[in-house]
């Protein structure tokens, strides 16, 4: 494991694609940061949840919040739109079953940067199809200061190198 | 319980705004429905899934789900909306620690329409904060064929009536 999680876009894109078989347990990835504007957080919400303490500033000001912060969800597609960004499941995705264990821990207000760090929990190969297995990662959403404001746990399915090559 | 889920429209607005009280358990609602465009679909993706079968019909085509399908994420804040627009938590809501077992079941393609069906599965009332509670709820988000597409359990603070009245 390393010191810090790999960057992913570190890697020369030509020279590797991430399968199946590059997700052993214990490997962590991090991605870059993308910055919520208070602009982002109201368009969101006002489609997905429009509650008011995502969608109005002056109904905020009085929630239990004291102001404006991120819909849960919004944190969550928004740190998943830089993890498919980076690459690390362009080659291998096939989907998601679910995820387990949805965690908001503190709110997220305008201005804020997230980031995602990934960390594999269990790597099986599928019984039934060699070209694919199944793969439990802990998705860590963290702000600018180093604080964990939301965590959840993926299962993924990635196709094998092998599966892909049979493929290709 | 009701033949079928009661849906919180029926009732007078001036007369009944939802609050913990009213989350008893085995109570179940049901929403409206929204039909995801193609547009839609593409429209979410690009911006917080961008992965082939979420984006690209072409790609799709040759995808494992042999055409294009709406994001999972999408599926579950299109329902959470109108959940949402339904004002069962407009007096009451507190904001959610967490979601458990989120389970996409069936993939949900351009055109198809979606409604959400909720039941109360606890409702515990705070110990130390007597104007709230805690309510575990499941959703279920079906489609216009009557199957579930996606499921999953969400934790809820509420807002007591007497903690509203106290309050205002």
């Amino acid at each position: 494991m390393p010191d810090r999680p790999a960057d992913p876009n570190e890697a020369d894109p030509n020279e590797g694609a991430f399968y199946f078989e590059d997700f052993h347990v214990g490997r962590r990835f991090a991605t870059r940061g993308v910055t919520l504007s208070e602009a982002e957080i109201v368009d969101f919400a006002l489609k997905y949840d429009p509650q008011p303490f995502h969608i109005d500033k002056v109904a905020a000001a009085t929630s239990p919040y004291g102001g404006l912060i991120a819909s849960g969800f919004h944190t969550m597609v928004a740190a998943f739109r830089m993890v498919v960004q980076q690459n690390l499941f362009t080659a291998c995705s096939m989907g998601s079953p679910g995820l387990d264990e949805v965690r908001w821990m503190k709110p997220v207000h305008p201005g804020d940067t997230l980031h995602a760090e990934l960390e594999v929990e269990s790597a099986e190969p599928s019984r039934s199809r060699p070209d694919r297995g199944r793969v439990r990662m802990t998705y860590t959403v963290v702000n600018q200061h180093g604080d964990a404001v939301m965590s959840f746990t993926a299962m993924q399915i990635l196709q094998t190198r092998a599966g892909a090559e049979a493929e290709g």
